[in-house]
């Protein structure tokens, strides 16, 4: 038995050493068309460049002829960009950079990408009751330095992983608008500003009005993922045939369900949080205006953090469900 | 020229669906790798305690064939190991869970593997300074709670990116030992502590001597980055042939220099941040026993933090060094 156990592992040895050369003959392919992508990128803008100059001297060509070739440099240059986002590696934003290095994070296998996407999802269902947990802890305790304190760590942690997962995803192929991971951004830097504000006349003042604040956007935010879950198990569904149909070309995850009951039901919650985020703003700002500006610099920055996330909230959800609608 | 550039992308991009093809069958054949790996783990472990059994039933069989067979289970199982560190896809540790989930981090491509390591040494390098100019200020504002909050917020943020690298850097065949990334966790947790930490008395008691000894830190880290980057060209100039060499089986990049002049330059600036690690645990439990223990836990932890630090690396240093010396 310890025999033949010892020749199959000699077998799976040699097979080791016969794939690893295989990997190493694939990737050098993938950089080989890497390589061709970059040079059809720069021909087709050289191209593209050339007929209008050759437009603007010589007036009496075909129109027709012309418009069939600027639309075949078009189709060109977005074959060229779609099979980047597939093959070309990638670190994708400075956020990344800053946590990881230069290093590519691209997966080039299609159930490594899903995996990306469901323990996001996950990430974010699982942290949904520490989120409730911190705002009954600051309602109870809301003089305690070290409940606050712990809660804005805790918020800097959550948003810095959101956004590189996000990050990450975004160059896995995910179509998720830029304003989220900006959104997660500006949460960022708003927890860097409260951590450094004193505990002042104006932080108490404004700690019950931020927490309830809190409590309404963690409720809104156990929504937004059943319903972001939903549309993952759907994919799911859907999407079986799609991993394994490896020889066409996959169309990312791009199937927006529309307007669905759903989506409707999460609207109104949504407006809301977005709502009272522009009437924090003004509340801070209003404070800084009635003691003619003699407050900390924390006070504006937090009004500032808070119109920034209303309105950009505000607009990218408007254009989506507008855009749901259309459908 | 337009429909010469067409043919080429169209070709291209029949060479990325091949690509895609290929890619998936290659993955296949490493998740079969992986399987077969995994069965032959059980499957050796099953026979080595069957061995064991036989061994304590019938006393009167060959010595030497049991010796033998003990050990190719052995050799069995070691190769298996090194296998399933090269093809087995891994989250590693679960800090790095904690922050990008559980996706895999081990990349198939030698280069990089390498890349993730010069990232990290730049990293380390780029920050150096940083880490510096925050002790300049120290010395400056010591009393500014923006300046000291600040410091700690980049020192977690230092400290987290470290161990994250590390613990990417370890599922890809470093062979850095354990208690570095430990060390990192332990240096979380002071940073966590010290945001936590009140403006009160014994803050700014130990505030100067915690600046002087991050200053030393700072210089030595300095040094210690010199030497690693040292060790790392040293293996670019080697490994230039060992990437290329796909066939064989690479060691991983594991080829200690042993007992080096820089190693030797290094070693007393080691031992004088260390002991002045074991210096500070010191100080804070002797401020803490003067007080009768009236002190906040913040005291009581930052000395078990450095007394777990200087201790720690006091230890993995001089094995390391023993090592060397050995070799
Ligand atoms: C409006 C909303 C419900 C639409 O969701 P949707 O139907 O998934 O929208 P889209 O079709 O544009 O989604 C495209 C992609 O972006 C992702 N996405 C959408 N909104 C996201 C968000 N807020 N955070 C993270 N990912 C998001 C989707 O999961 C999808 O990913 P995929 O391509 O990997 O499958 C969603 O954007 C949302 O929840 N926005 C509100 C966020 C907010 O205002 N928060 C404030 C406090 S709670
Ligand atoms: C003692 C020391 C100089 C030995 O370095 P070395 O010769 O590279 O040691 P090893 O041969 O054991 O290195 C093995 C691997 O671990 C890495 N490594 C060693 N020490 C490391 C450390 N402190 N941090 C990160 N990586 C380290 C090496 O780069 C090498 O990586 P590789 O396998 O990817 O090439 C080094 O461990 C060190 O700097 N330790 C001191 C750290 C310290 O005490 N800091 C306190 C405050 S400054």
């Amino acid at each position: 038995e310890i025999l033949e156990l010892k020749r199959s592992n000699l077998s799976c040895q040699e097979k080791g050493i016969k794939i690893k050369k295989e990997i190493n003959d694939v990737y050098k392919q993938v950089d080989d068309i890497a390589g061709t992508l970059a040079k059809h990128e720069k021909e087709s803008s050289h191209l593209q460049s050339r007929l209008k100059q050759i437009l603007t001297k010589e007036k009496q060509i075909d129109n027709n002829i012309i418009k069939e070739l600027t639309d075949d440099l078009e189709q060109i240059k977005m074959n060229v960009k779609r099979s980047k986002g597939l093959f070309t590696p990638e670190t994708g934003s400075i956020f990344v950079r800053l946590f990881l290095g230069q290093v590519n994070v691209k997966h080039l296998r299609e159930n490594e990408k899903f995996r990306l996407k469901t323990e996001y999802e996950k990430f974010k269902k699982k942290t949904n009751p520490q989120f409730i947990i911190f705002v009954v802890l600051l309602l109870l305790y809301p003089h305690s330095s070290f409940v606050t304190t712990s809660w804005q760590i805790w918020l800097l942690y959550y948003y810095i992983t959101l956004a590189l997962r996000e990050n990450i995803l975004l160059v896995n192929g995910s179509s998720i608008k830029p304003w989220w991971i900006m959104h997660h951004y500006l949460s960022i830097a708003g927890s860097l500003t409260n951590l450094l504000f004193p505990f002042s006349e104006a932080f108490t003042y404004f700690l019950p009005q931020v927490t309830y604040f809190s409590g309404c956007q963690g409720l809104v935010q156990i929504l937004t993922n059943r319903y972001q879950q939903g549309r993952l198990y759907k994919l799911v569904a859907m999407g079986k045939a799609n991993i394994i149909d490896v020889t066409g070309e996959s169309e990312g995850w791009n199937n927006d369900p529309g307007w669905t009951p759903s989506a409707m039901f999460l609207l109104p919650f949504l407006l809301f949080v977005q709502f009272f985020q522009l009437y924090n703003s003004f509340s801070f700002f209003y404070f800084a205006y009635q003691r003619d500006g003699n407050v900390e610099w924390q006070v504006y920055m937090c009004g500032l953090i808070f119109l920034l996330l209303g309105f950009g909230n505000l607009f990218t959800t408007i254009s989506v469900y507008y855009q749901k609608w259309k459908n």
